[in-house]
């Protein structure tokens, strides 16, 4: 008799089981290894380089909070935690928006810009070789298009989805 | 004239750049996902639950401290704080060790062993919905052996190494 009926947990098989435990180690080294990395070379975490990079790429080197909590992904009091400790290394500003009483940009200023150039070889280097390095091309291309899945996946259209940056 | 030299770094071409985000998107978002859901349902972050686990699996539930850092590849100050809290909510012990004055048991109690049991099927769930439902058997299997490449790069065998649980 089959006893499974659709309540029953969907347990993991062993080789899911073995993906899993891979993934978990992977990003748990790598988050931690690059972070180490930082924070010889810069004093800071990997999560802030993230940020001067998002406010690089951004037309006038400025984004609002709100965006730019969503383009790295996090909660908006933990960007403000992160922007607190940018502003006391005199590597981003705040302004206040114009239109918006409540809202706030966040603003890349010239020696954050400098620091970015300064530390962004050694970032690169340490990413292709923990990572890149590591793969071969058809291995990177499977890699990113699962990432991109996974990360589609947890990020829906529409609104109601429980994200970082809407809390 | 090629001015490329050795020392140039060697910058992530669009496509690496493409999936180096998705990769810090999907991580990202993942972790933050398995932390809500165990929060809510357990009050406790993704990171005690892989605790539980690896002493449920344990001879006699129970692992040296420096063994339990190493297997969730963490410092041991994490560890000691993420330790104390599960001890105060009575899943987790400490034992003194016998053989070695310095040295220090964690163990599961019960209580831990019960909450695993209750916690287990909506956190599989989680991991199944947000992970492996998201993709194709050949896309697990070439998932799981990137991460074990990235994985085995950052841990090298032999001594030296800057890893969390040696420091």
């Amino acid at each position: 008799m089959n006893t499974a009926s659709a309540d029953e947990p969907r347990w993991l098989s062993d080789e899911e089981q073995r993906t899993w435990r891979a993934y978990m180690h992977a990003t748990t080294l790598l988050e931690d290894h690059l972070d180490r990395q930082l924070q010889r070379d810069a004093g800071m975490p990997h999560i802030y380089y993230g940020l001067l990079v998002q406010l690089d790429e951004a037309p006038h080197r400025r984004l609002r909070m709100t965006e730019l909590a969503m383009h790295a992904k996090i909660t908006r009091s933990r960007l403000s935690h992160a922007v607190a400790r940018l502003e006391g290394n005199g590597w981003v500003r705040r302004e206040d928006c114009p239109s918006d009483k409540r809202g706030q940009f966040a603003v890349l200023t010239d020696e954050g810009r400098e620091e970015l150039r300064r530390t962004a070889p050694g970032h690169v280097a340490a990413v292709r070789q923990a990572f890149f390095d590591r793969l071969t091309p058809e291995q990177h291309k499977a890699l990113g298009e699962a990432m991109r899945l996974i990360a589609e996946g947890l990020e829906p259209e529409g609104a109601g989805a429980d994200l970082p940056w809407l809390r």
